[in-house]
């Protein structure tokens, strides 16, 4: 199974690409997709939508995977971010990938044993988990990390760790798409 | 000049089409774009991004005009429609459409003489404007409102009121995404 993580950000949209094969994770490719900064907000947008097309077409996954939303401080940056979000959701929606939402402790915790881990504990374990020879940038690492998060899930669903609840629940919460209010 | 409004949404998204000819104003199209309820978020705004595109082959417009988002409540509310939003824009930047921005209040003095205008106001002003023989839904006439603003403000410029100005401040505050709180 060939797994796309995607981190959207309106300045960096970070993504990873794993594969489970033989009980194992392989690291396939991850970037960083930066629009042009002078350009237009619709040109930014395209931009970013056409970048991800081309991720979907040189890669071919099955399956994606997303952080949810903890909006952070200001409805200003919820909009920005939903924006970015909106481009690179319809992309894969356009592809016809299927989507799955994970909270950004989950994913910590699949790649760090940890749920609190910090920006660079996940970089560093990713690297680990997936044998790189460079650190993977910020970005390219969550979205690695939210792959690996996937990669998890369905090996516990294989060993039939409630997989099917988990996986509904999951469904239904990616429509309303959760937000939480940083504490 | 041909130009297409539009007032996106997470349920609805209304666009219009209006075009100055002959000194006039004259309704082309209007309508309401709803993604299917039950369908995920990513086939949602993939529904979303091409039935922008199948109004922009139809309708041809060569400028596109929205509203600036004032966001409302809630981090959670901007980051739906900011997601709506980067559907639709990147349907417009992959059409290459240049994008301009007004605000609601100078979108109701526009069609209604006054800032403070209420939803059926504008409803019943952008009847009367266009001519309409049915006064259109809630989102359409906005859509409609934010064309007529538009051309308005090609009508200004072409009179020679400070229109450069007036395009270039516009033109910068939309690659910020004007938010300001609902007082």
């Amino acid at each position: 199974m060939r797994i796309l993580g995607i981190d959207p950000g309106s300045h960096a949209t970070g993504y990873g690409v794993v594969e489970r094969r033989d009980g194992r994770l392989h690291h396939v490719a991850h970037g960083t997709l930066r629009p042009p900064r002078g350009a237009s907000l619709a040109a930014r947008l395209d931009y970013l939508y056409r970048a991800v097309v081309d991720v979907l077409r040189e890669h071919a996954p099955e399956v994606a995977a997303v952080e949810q939303v903890f909006v952070a401080a200001s409805p200003r940056s919820a909009l920005v971010l939903g924006q970015a979000r909106g481009a690179v959701l319809s992309a894969l929606g356009a592809a016809g990938l299927g989507l799955s939402e994970y909270s950004a402790a989950e994913v910590k915790q699949a790649v760090a044993g940890s749920g609190r881990a910090g920006k660079r504990e996940v970089q560093r374990m990713v690297r680990r988990l997936l044998e790189l020879e460079r650190t993977p940038s910020c970005d390219a690492a969550d979205a690695l990390a939210v792959a690996i998060r996937h990669a998890h899930a369905g090996r516990l669903e294989a060993a039939g760790v409630s997989g099917a609840a988990r996986r509904s629940r999951g469904a239904r919460r990616s429509l309303l798409v959760a937000v939480r209010p940083v504490r």
